[in-house]
């Protein structure tokens, strides 16, 4: 089971370290073949979005060094910034202790949201209402 | 439809406000009835882990200002830390731009990882190789 792989590697000395391939060969892909990819900002920590990788998304990503999604809605393989130029370049990938989510440590280019904002996460919960926190970039 | 709502959203000015209920009656949550939240130390960046949460338990998070996720294993609430003590204080709660995914603002207490790791990404590729880059807390 894919879950135990992971538990036998909990225990495992820091640095320990084993082939790529095996562990992508274990991951927790949903019923859809698809993983949960956070981006995560790594100069300054801020957190830019949540998308979702198949494998073929994750081998591209790791081979161009630029972040690759799966787009759900146009059911397509989905080069971030392919179109808008605001590309993700790939500092470091990391995968959680269940093998079911991906975190990539990227560098942005430009703004990461559809909307022009900085990052997707631009509503804010405060007490009982939502707020618009961020504005779109240049506008 | 639910994502239309969001693009309705876009175009509002920043500090514009919604009613809570409104915007999580329009949450895009998937067919088990879960949206993935991201948990991130406010006060350092630091992305600890992705869990999944029901419309319970993020109005669980709200009223206790806590963080409650849904256990897809065990199917029920989550109360993270209420065994281990390892509790999440809510500081902000951020929704995306589809809504379809929650960014949890926290202080956590202790690790946040099952392992006694500090944050669940744990496992960074590097190369053809996937290496273990942190250790338990106190082991």
């Amino acid at each position: 089971m894919e879950a135990d792989y992971f538990i036998s590697l909990e225990k495992e000395p820091l640095g320990h370290s084993v082939a790529l391939e095996e562990v992508l060969n274990k991951l927790q892909f949903n019923e859809q073949g698809l993983i949960p990819a956070i981006a995560q900002q790594q100069s300054t920590g801020e957190v830019l979005m949540l998308a979702w990788m198949n494998r073929e998304s994750i081998e591209e990503t790791l081979k161009r060094g630029q972040v690759c999604y799966w787009s759900r809605s146009r059911q397509a393989l989905w080069f971030k910034g392919e179109s808008s130029g605001n590309v993700q370049q790939l500092i470091e990938m990391r995968i959680d202790c269940d093998g079911d989510t991906i975190l990539c440590l990227v560098d942005q280019s430009g703004p990461a949201c559809h909307t022009n904002r900085p990052n997707c996460f631009y509503l804010s919960v405060d007490d009982k209402r939502v707020v618009i926190n961020s504005k779109p970039v240049n506008s």
